[in-house]
This record gives structure tokens, sequence and C-alpha cells, in this order.
């Protein structure tokens, strides 16, 4: 990540931007106003990903932002830009995404702080072991100085290659949960236990799992991932004792959301019960779904027509940065279609002559936005 | 288990036993005969566990074996004694059980030595890291002046203390399979992917668990377990691209075990198909089952009785290595009760009257063993 941030760095301080990085981690540029003293707007993505993942998701957005300052060629606005490149979005480390967008909006709190790693280190010492102060985080937080934010992103999935689409306004970021389920029976020796004595927990996870699958099939527009399994002893002769599973929900629609969630919660428990198993559960994320700002999501639609392309607003599956800055600041997104519809994968791509889009789109989008007087009133503090 | 080979050493050598390690980390300790140049018969059993185990399983055997020689208080016998505590017998490392023994019948092969742990590392230097030589494994093959072998371990099973017997000699051992099996599909993002366009691993390999439960619940005698298992890339927002998993398959006839692993190699084909992915598998382990020589049962059996108990002979549902020996050496085990029928657990246990009757036990079987000349020319040379 220090590596990643000394590239953007040497990037982005020759074209006249300041740069830092906050006590969260996050690498923050701010490229001036034309008068000082004015509201920012801020553009950027992620810059960590997944385990065996793709060179897109997130970081991309960030090099488009830092494009986008040098496809500028030294003009500046009545607002200054702020590129940012999240730190932590992911989640895998500690289990909650978000870290990075969270300090932003003051939402990074002692609890999470305290949160461990599969190694037992907090995200508090992470932080300082990078070099951080982790008492400095409060300072990451936005001021009333803030027009809005934009993120461009791979969309990571099959719809805008189904429709012919380079790029989408997203109007909406559907909810999320994350949970963690752990079902305990009895570690026993696999060759001297006959299966009528068996308290097996991965036999009742695989129950489990097969049932998450088959009722998110059975409803419209749900989503549900069992992604992460350990299995304790993990040995091949024993068997397993406990088993930990992690799940992710999502839906457009909350209330579709909570109602999956409490079925396979009952689903769990009655699977413990009739197998002579504990099962207990943590929520780790209940993320409601975010409705993006309907002004920039029409200006960016209109940025999108000058491109010579048609224009679509979009619902995003996943969640993003933009999800969690919207609760403060007027945010929107910009995808990019996906090749395959794949992404968390090393096969995740992107198409050149889309990238050249969105530079494209970009610049018509602050060149209305430097136009609009109504946009520049729209900071927290007017 | 170098602290374990000490401690071990430190006990055995007062009693007249002259201790080495072999090269593939096996403990052995020759107590000698009443003349030199005789015969021996080799006692012990495993040193190694699994992650998570309890205090008996395999050492008791070993500790058992020393406790004799130390019973014995000086006496000799026609025969000398040899008290071996095995290395890696449960497999855990290298995915491939009773390496120390196998070394014993000459079985520990080049392809063997070639296999790699999680690290990556071999078995070959594994064995050159805890500073022996793997090119001596040869010498640590058994000539032909063994007399048999005599392995005390614990049942690991319910069978003696629903029956109330605190010990009972093993008349059979049951075949067993020990195979991986690994699902690939198609890693994806958790949230933009649709449950119909998935290619999820880890829900193929749920549904496969499933029936490998149910197919052994089905049949009399058969016991299968999935005991590990990995998800890559293993993060709560990823689909899993790939799925790898070990499968465990006991029975006391070898063609119902046969049968039962070509059922689930069929199943997991038509999961994988049905599912889009591929599926390979790869065999570790096909042990078929293995008889105890019946000259030693029989005098194990009459030693029982010996110590005021009933004997009545049983299947070992667990692989040992006696069944390794038995290919070159007449062997035969004897079992201590396994209070609840818990192994493999730290809640593991056995009773110390049990201990107790398995040394009075084998006190009597040597005193038997050293009356019986038909025993004494029963060495390979003869």
């Amino acid at each position: 990540m220090r590596d990643c941030h000394r590239e953007l760095t040497r990037w982005a301080e020759p074209l006249g931007a300041k740069v830092r990085v906050d006590a969260v981690g996050n690498w923050r540029a701010v490229y001036p106003a034309e008068k000082p003293s004015r509201p920012r707007l801020l553009m950027g993505s992620h810059l960590d990903t997944v385990p065996n993942a793709g060179a897109f998701d997130g970081v991309l957005g960030v090099l488009l932002a830092v494009s986008l300052l040098e496809a500028l060629q030294g003009r500046r606005f009545p607002f200054g830009i702020e590129v940012l490149g999240f730190s932590e979005e992911e989640g895998v480390r500690f289990g909650t995404p978000f870290l990075g967008s969270r300090a932003l909006i003051g939402r990074l709190d002692k609890e999470l702080l305290c949160r461990r790693d599969a190694n037992g280190i907090s995200l508090r010492q992470a932080i300082a072991d990078f070099g951080l102060n982790p008492d400095d985080i409060p300072q990451a937080e936005l001021k009333d100085d803030i027009l809005g934010y934009v993120e461009f992103h791979i969309e990571q999935g099959p719809v805008l290659e189904k429709m012919g689409w380079p790029l989408a306004a997203v109007k909406s970021i559907a909810g999320q949960s994350r949970m963690e389920f752990t079902f305990a029976g009895r570690a026993n020796h696999a060759g001297t236990t006959p299966m009528n004595l068996r308290y097996d927990a991965l036999a009742a996870a695989a129950e489990w799992i097969t049932g998450v699958e088959r009722h998110a099939q059975e409803v419209p527009g749900l989503v549900a991932t069992v992604g992460r399994i350990e299995a304790k002893p993990g040995a091949t002769n024993v068997i397993a004792g406990e088993v930990r599973m992690s799940l992710d929900v999502r839906h457009s629609a909350d209330e579709g959301r909570d109602r999956a969630v409490d079925y396979w919660i009952w689903q769990a428990e009655e699977i413990a019960q009739r197998r002579g198993l504990s099962v207990s559960r943590q929520v780790l994320l209940s993320q409601p779904a975010v409705a993006m700002d309907s002004f920039l999501v029409g200006q960016i639609e209109a940025a999108i027509r000058q491109t010579g392309c048609e224009a679509n607003p979009m619902i995003s599956g996943a969640g993003h940065d933009a999800m969690i800055l919207a609760e403060k600041v007027p945010s929107a997104m910009i995808f990019l279609r996906s090749p395959g519809g794949i992404s968390h994968d090393p096969a995740e791509s992107v198409e050149v002559e889309d990238v050249a889009g969105a530079i494209d789109c970009g610049l018509h989008l602050l060149d209305q936005l430097a136009s609009s007087s109504a946009f520049q009133q729209r900071t927290r503090r007017a």
C-alpha cells in the first residue's frame, strides 16, 4: 500500500495537487480551486481489493480521478477537487468493510478500532503498525465545505455488457448484510464413530449452505453467498467439531433482505437442533439500500450522453464507498462495463475505449458542474 | 517431538534399554534378551496425534510398553523387546498416514518422500530439518529377526464402554480410503452475480458433503467423513472459485468401501456437470482391511482372561501402525476402553484401572510367549 501511495503521489503532485495520507490510511490529493477557500468536489474510489483479485476493482476509480486532473492541463474550477484513494473498502482483514470512508463521516468508532484480525491484531494496532496515529482519525472527518462525491468503478456484473452500454450512472446501491455463523458439534474419530452417533459440524454446515443457495434462487433479486468456511480441527480423519462461515446477503429492498436473513437464521437453528449441535451468529454489517443524489445522477446521465452514448441509470448490487459518504455528502457513481461480468478474480478486466469514454464523461461532468451555480451552492454550509 | 523422545529415553535407558531414533524419526528402545542375538518382539504405538487432540491416542501405547519393561524389574526373556514410538501415524502434515511404520517394512518410497506439506516443504526436507538423514531410511527397515508386534491403543470408539469390557483383542482392522476432491468453479463478486449465473464451488461442495453423509447413513457398517475443507479465495464477498476437501471412508469389507467410493466419485461428477463446474480427485490412501495374527490374538485373549475379565475380539474402525507392520510381521492389538467413546478431542481419556489392567495383561502375555516354543520359532528366518 505504501508503494501504491508513492506511485499515486509521484503522479498527482506535478499536476498541482497537495497530497497527504490521513490517519486511517486514505490517500488524499487536493487539486486547488480557482480561488482559495472554495468548497471541494470529492472523486475517487478504494485502493485495496480481495485475495486473488483482478487489477481494476477500486483502483481504476482512483486512477480515473487522477487522469481527470491530468486531462485538465492546469485548468481550474470554481471548486477544488479532492481525489480519494480509500483504504480497506473490502473488509477482508477485519471482516468489516468501508473502514477508510467510514472515517470521513465520523463512523470509525472505538468498537471498530478494537476489532481484531485472524492473528489477533486490532485495527488500532494495524494502523499504528503502518506508521499512522489512530488518535488522529477524527481529523480525517469531512467538514462542511464538500459539494459532493463522484466515484468511477467497474460494474463487476454482467448488466452493461448485456445491454451494450459502456457506462451507466448508478441510481441506488443495494443493501447488504454480512454475518458469521458457527456450528459447534463434537470432534471425534472418523473411523470409530458410527454415523448415527456423530455431531458433525461440517455436515450441518453443508446442509445449511445448500439451503441458503436454494432460498436465494427462489426469491427474485436476492443474492446470497457463503464464501468463507473454516472447519476445526480440520484433519482428514477427524469429524469436524466446529465450522465457521460467512454469509453475504444483498437485495435492493431492505425488507426483502431482512426477511431472507431471518429465514436463514431460523434454518440454521432448526438444523442445529435436529442434529444436536449448537449454532451462534454475529452480524458484521447491516447496510441499508442507499439512494444516490438525484441531481448528480442527472448530471452524470447528461455527461454520458455528451460522450455519444445512451444513458440509463442502474442499481448496484455491490456495496461501494459512495454508500457510506452518501450519509453526509451528495454522492453518485459511474459504472464502467465489466467484460464477462467477471470481478474479484484475476480475469477481471475493462475495455480501453470504455476508460477513454469515462475520462471524456468526467470532463463533461466537471464542465457542467463548473457552470452550475445551483451545484456550487449545495454545500452543507449553505 | 524432540522433548518427547528425551523424556522417553530418560525413562527407558535406566531400565537397560538401548535407545536410538531412526532416520524417519521413530523412537526405538531395545530391551535385551536373556542371551545375545535372539529375535525380538516389537511393542509400541505412535507419538504424534491430530490438531486439538487428547492425551492418549498413540502415546499411551508407547508408555504402556515402557511401563511393561519397568514392571519386569530386570527380568529377561528368551527374546528381546523393542519398544517403538512411531512418528507421523495420523498423516496430518503430508496427507498420508503411517509414515513411521511404513519405513519399517520398506514402504517409504521416493514418491512419498517428495510429497509436500501445505507450505510446500517436502517430507524429505522435513526429515532433514529435524536433523535426520533421509538417505538412511532403508536402515530403519526390519530384518528377519522379528517375532511379532503387539500394540496397546485406546479404542477411540464406544464399543468397549457399551459392553462393559476394559480390554479387547483386535481381530482385524477395517480398510480405509483417504481422498481429496477439488471442485473448480468461477470466483466472482457476491453482490453483482445473479444466482443463476454462478459457478459456486462451495455450493457444489456443500451439496456433495450432504450426499456423502446421506449415503453413509444408508449403508450398514460404512462410515465416511469430510473433515477438512478449504474454499478459495475465501472472502465473505467473493463466490468461491475452488473448494478442496478430504474424504475418509471405512468399512470392514473392502468391497463395501470400494463401492461407496465409486458412488461418491460418480456423485461429485454429476454435481459438477450439472452446475458447469469441474471436479478432480486424488487418492491419498487405499488401505485394505487387515486381519491380525490369529496366534497372537488368541494369546492376548488368554492374557485378558488372566486379568479376570471377559475376552471378546473386536474389529477396529480406526487404522493403526499394526495394519502396516502386519504385511511383514505377525501383528496384533489390545484396545483399552475409551470413556464416552471420545477421541481426537481434548476430552479423550482413559480409566486408571484399565491402564493397570493393560499392564497386568501385558505381563501375562509376555510370560505366555516366553513359555511358548511355537512362538519363539515363528521368526521370518524360520
